[in-house]
């Protein structure tokens, strides 16, 4: 019988709404779980467990009196330490913010605390965000549950480290260039990075950049929908609709994908490919296929999307973070910096060319395709202590952001992309596909996710942790 | 009783539908109204009689038939010489396209064609839509049908002055920095800014700049409600939402106003406003009150869109003119492009960062206010042959756009934004008020619009025309 705290959300909270456990139990599961696995993974870096005990009290007297909070009632979350929890230490994963707490909750916190959520932590990120690999000087690295000297990915590598090991069954992550994709496919969890302006995300700063997104993260595409219809929806603090409230995805994800045109890409046009994630996911068309789709091979060319990408994303690392005292900033932030502070006005037009010319262009490869298909990561999890990936199937990288443009050319498309387990290396190292879908379709990308984690069921295999 | 050409575009097309009239008699009471009086106001530059009689002749047939093509059908209406026509020419008010025919239609050229709209040809612009002010060194000046000595306003001058003569009961316009508010508060018209994204324009080489919107102009509001249920609309050529389509706005706007909570500001935060101006915006408190609003007199401060607008506005320039020959341009255009080279990526930041902070103040001041009030222009039509205003109230202006910031401070706040006629200067020149929503309250702002239009009747008084 699998173990209560590796139950998926939506059982965990049938057993809480039924009362066959209490909102307590569940927590003190969740909890001893931390305790014995966290230590070896540091997944879970500000633990608030008095607080999340005195809540979960709270909820179990609400729900003993028919009370019920909403469709998160009792259950355990803990959030990216990027985004901010009033009363909760969070970092950014930056020395500079050690010790800051904030005072107000970031939107899609109070969404999920309103919806019942017990916020059990934080969970670790690179130092802003920065890079797909979890390591700061606040907290160390994060390591992988499936092999622990190798990276959970990042940026929300805190987040899918967790999942995997059963330190909580949902948690909320962001993605700039591909940070709710990379950890789920190392972590064999699932995540989607949702269409810009589903989730809104306030920001006061940046409000008209759409490059970096929040989303779920959870162990089943079952829980990423019930997690999105929590926090997605229409907020008036964004300037960008979509107008409608995050009810759809409350819908059931069960789909007939008979004659579902998927176009598949084993490397996104070019891209070099680890051999033992390539063969992974070159599994995928045929299983699509035995779902009834039609899968076509298409040769993609996304090239634009690597200088859009890098110019908004150097340029919106100066506005944002510019005026920080840069010699307590890690080596990739001031990467980061100092290519913003290259950036020119023309630049930023040429990258507002390049990605609406491949806006267009996309706009008529979803005319005939319905859903595209390609690796998350072009490699397998790497090494917890290098920094970054620099060569590929004997493609020599030019940086650290090289090796995740299979994540962020699709982060440029504007379209909502899932990771999904696929797969293992034959070391034993998960291995995700990608599931991109038009703007806008988040509810059709998590139906085609969820055939797809019914029909192989690689996300069951659970790794062999010490003290677990 | 009205003449035909001064019904309004309901009431024409009531007619055209209970076939007491035909698209032909239509068309040719258009025609003929051009005829006499656009030799003197020069609204419409282009004009494609026969095609627009071969097509009205063709809905005809097709309505004996009991064909109708939509809610449109049989309704003359002309297009921005900024928005492509297949087939007919669009010199974007440019000597560089003088002779330019486009191949394919703009978006909303096809959806109001495909609703049955009768082409009659294009109004006239500003080259590249540049200024509140319709002149170009293709077509020359439009001029005020109140007065031909004055401007029409701009930059969808040639729409407002068609439109206020009765050459057309329909028209598009577009709004970057009021385009379709000056000229039609210039004119006694009405013109709605819609929130960006409502009224999808798609672009090849901007996709994601909200600044400029296309919309609606009419004669009124019930008219630009219509022309909006047949161009508003989520199209996947797009980044941005919403996502529903146009149809709330084909419900009744008729709307009790009791207790609406409106904010009314006179200038905006210290504009210079003219006094024929101010006093006849200073009635429109009153009329609010009388139907039932609470009016409160507020103190504003917007100045920070000034500065996002003009970097933004001048890098938007160089993205998409920067590589014409510059010595073919028109000095108001060449301004543009010279402050264009000049701004920079952290310019670019301190913008975003800019608008950010007053669109989330914004947020908080919609909490408690469902509508800003306030003067559109912030004088009335000038001299015909003077290049801008350089002087309100005894405040000279540095620069040509800078009379103008009573209409683009609001184009920064991602908000719907009407034109209503409240009154006339003392020499009968028209005067109108701006009706400022929340983002995405596109139909409450009509609502509003609709109700103190009914309230007034300004708009009901028609100019004095040579040969009308």
């Amino acid at each position: 019988m699998t173990e209560l705290f590796y139950l998926t959300a939506v059982e965990q909270l049938a057993l809480l709404r039924s009362r066959d456990i209490s909102a307590v139990e569940l927590l003190e599961a969740h909890l001893d779980r931390i305790d014995r696995v966290n230590p070896s993974v540091n997944a879970i870096v500000t633990l608030v467990q008095e607080r999340a005990l005195a809540q979960a009290r709270r909820l179990d007297d609400d729900a003993v009196r028919g009370r019920w909070h909403g469709p998160l009632h009792g259950l355990p979350v803990a959030h990216k330490d990027l985004v901010d929890t009033a009363g909760i230490r969070t970092t950014y994963g930056s020395r500079l913010f050690a010790d800051h707490v904030p005072v107000t909750d970031a939107l899609l916190v109070r969404r999920m605390r309103e919806a019942g959520a017990i916020t059990i932590g934080k969970t670790n990120t690179p130092e802003f965000g920065t890079g797909s690999h979890t390591v700061n000087e606040v907290f160390g690295a994060t390591r992988n549950p499936y092999d622990l000297t190798r990276s959970a990915g990042g940026s929300s590598g805190g987040a899918a480290a967790a999942l995997a090991s059963g330190m909580i069954s949902l948690a909320d992550g962001s993605d700039m260039g591909g940070s709710l994709r990379n950890p789920a496919s190392f972590c064999n969890i699932t995540g989607l990075r949702p269409t810009p302006g589903r989730v809104p995300a306030p920001s006061d700063t940046a409000a008209w950049f759409t490059l970096p997104v929040s989303g779920p993260m959870a162990r089943t595409v079952g829980d990423l929908a019930l997690l999105m219809s929590v926090i997605a929806g229409y907020d008036a603090a964004v300037p960008m609709g979509p107008l409608d409230d995050g009810s759809e995805f409350a819908a059931p994800l069960d789909a007939d994908l008979t004659g579902l045109r998927v176009a598949w890409s084993p490397d996104l046009g070019g891209l070099p490919v680890d051999p033992a994630t390539a063969e992974a996911t070159a599994t995928a068309p045929e299983v699509l296929e035995k779902l009834g789709a039609r899968v076509e091979r298409v040769d993609l060319d996304l090239s634009d999307a690597d200088e859009a990408f890098r110019t908004y994303r150097a340029w919106w690392y100066v506005l944002s973070f510019g005026e920080l005292p840069e010699e307590q900033l890690t080596d990739n932030v001031r990467w980061n910096l100092a290519r913003g502070r290259e950036v020119t006005a023309a630049d930023l037009a040429r990258a507002e060319r390049l990605r609406s010319g491949l806006f267009a262009r996309m706009a008529e490869f979803f005319r005939n395709h319905d859903m595209l298909i390609a690796p998350v990561s072009q490699v397998p999890p790497f090494p917890v202590d290098k920094p970054y990936v620099d060569e590929i199937n004997g493609v020599a990288l030019p940086d650290y952001l090289a090796w995740m443009r299979s994540a962020y050319w699709i982060s440029v498309l504007h379209s909502p992309a899932a990771s999904v387990p696929c797969g293992f290396t034959p070391g034993g190292l998960p291995v995700g596909v990608q599931i991109v879908g038009r703007p806008y379709a988040d509810l059709d990308v998590l139906r085609v996710a969820h055939a797809y984690e019914h029909a192989t069921g690689f996300g069951t295999r659970r790794p062999a942790l010490p003290g677990a």
